[in-house]
């Protein structure tokens, strides 16, 4: 695998077994594709599934799904807790290893056309694939949910990117769109005073004046008798993971904390581990072709 | 591939490119098995190939191969100026990911005892499958090299591990073992000072005193106006590459003088990023199920 893309669809079912599990076994029939992770929650009726393999591969299986999740799961009789507005809700593009941002955003709008034009679902391009700043955030598109877009769609501020022009009575509209990798990382400091924990997430987050692509809060784990920066970082290539976390080492310092530790919360790419290495390291020549582990991912694509 | 191992066997053959060829040619036969290298040099007239894969697939692979070598190669018509004492000279496993020594030496004793038995070539092993202290040095094994070996092999200090107690006629003899993957590592002082490199590579060097699995030269890199911190790492498990980096760093400290930047030669397992990534970020729960390409690489196994 030369090239790696992941795709994280979620689908308005979570109480039916049997239907995520039958979206699920239509992947199967694409080659070079794998679900790495699948969730149900009940209380949203919602399932995530996490799917990774070559970029066309894993476009293909996105579509199939969708398809099986257009004929599976009908919204009017749909109830949950979270926010809806289709059979399979939002579709997201994610680069991971030897590909672009623009080769997702391509991937998201040949996805879409296809869902427009065969499923005869309306697609809103959303995040970095958005035709619209207003429709970036995929939370201004699916305000008004499955129920409200039947008028929401007669707006000229809403008509779709792809496919007819009228919501599809039983699976309602879908976002897809391309974005970056997320990545959860959370570092612990040795105090309790919560509000080091605060300040310190207050000078790497961007809301107030920090890193760019990170979002922070201040935790209290009294159980643990630490506090934590808790963090969610949008965009890791440009405000890096060792960059962030020198920072909070550095601010820790003025108040005599330690940092004693942290944790990645579900899984990263090796890009970010390069990006460490070489940052740490001072690494000249460095880059995956030096692993053994990604050389025999490449070779497995060969074969 | 939830586990791998790399071999690096060396054959008596440096000249004959189609000899070379259909030695690796092979191990084509057997799945789950990658020539990631191989080079031939006509000077020492030999050739060195690496392979990585799952273990039982890969001493499959190297049993082959030296059979091949065993019909292909005549030592009593060899010449070159690398030491040698067999058609396959030398062979080590190399436990790369979720694979131990002891497994590694396990498979060297079962592939020793089919070369010994079905190929009739005496094996000796080595390094960390060594069966004596005095057999544990690749040298000492091969001195005296194929043709002294006739006499050698009568020496009750040097009765073969496996196979017949006289030396095969012309493919000699072979050392099979196990040994740790050896890191190339060399880290650039933005000083033309000769001294100063050679003063930090005694401070890290084994021999002088230094981390135990680490040997080190001073080297001056005239053309790029500095001076280099020259390493081979032979157990990056016990002596590690982010360790010894921070003891270079420092000691250039006392010298005011900066590290500029560092060089990995060849390739290396994931586990020495993980290694780094968990010292300078100091994460809790870090492991290589956390890279995505990693668990593609099991993935991959399953299907």
């Amino acid at each position: 695998m030369k090239k790696l893309i992941e795709s994280v669809p979620n689908f308005s079912e979570g109480r039916r077994k049997e239907v995520v599990e039958e979206i699920i076994k239509v992947s199967e029939e694409t080659q070079n594709v794998w679900i790495f992770d699948w969730s149900m929650d009940e209380d949203h009726n919602r399932s995530v599934v996490t799917i990774v393999g070559d970029p066309q591969a894993v476009a293909e299986a996105i579509f199939k799904m969708s398809k099986k999740a257009v004929e599976l799961i009908d919204l009017r009789h749909h109830t949950g807790e979270h926010p809806r507005m289709g059979a399979v809700d939002v579709i997201p593009f994610v680069p991971i290893k030897g590909t672009t941002m623009e080769e997702c955003i391509d991937i998201s709008k040949s996805v879409g056309k296809r869902i427009g034009e065969e499923l005869n679902v309306p697609v809103y391009l959303y995040e970095r694939s958005a035709t619209k700043h207003s429709r970036e955030n995929l939370a201004d598109i699916r305000k008004g949910e499955f129920e409200g877009f039947f008028d929401k769609i007669k707006s000229p501020d809403w008509v779709p990117d792809f496919g007819p022009k009228a919501v599809h009575p039983t699976a309602g509209v879908v976002a897809v769109g391309a974005r970056e990798y997320l990545i959860a990382f959370n570092v612990n400091l040795g105090t309790k005073d919560i509000k080091i924990a605060e300040n310190i997430a207050k000078s790497v987050r961007n809301s107030s004046g920090g890193y760019r692509f990170i979002k922070a809060i201040g935790v209290d784990l009294k159980e643990k008798g630490v506090v934590q920066v808790s963090m969610n970082m949008t965009n890791y290539k440009k405000s890096p993971l060792y960059r962030v976390f020198e920072t909070i080492k550095s601010e820790a310092e003025r108040y005599g904390v330690p940092v004693v530790g942290s944790e990645i919360i579900g899984m990263m790419p090796m890009d970010v581990m390069i990006q460490t290495c070489n940052f740490y390291l001072r690494i000249d020549n460095f880059s995956g072709d030096k692993v053994i582990e990604n050389k025999l991912l490449d070779k497995l694509s060969e074969s």
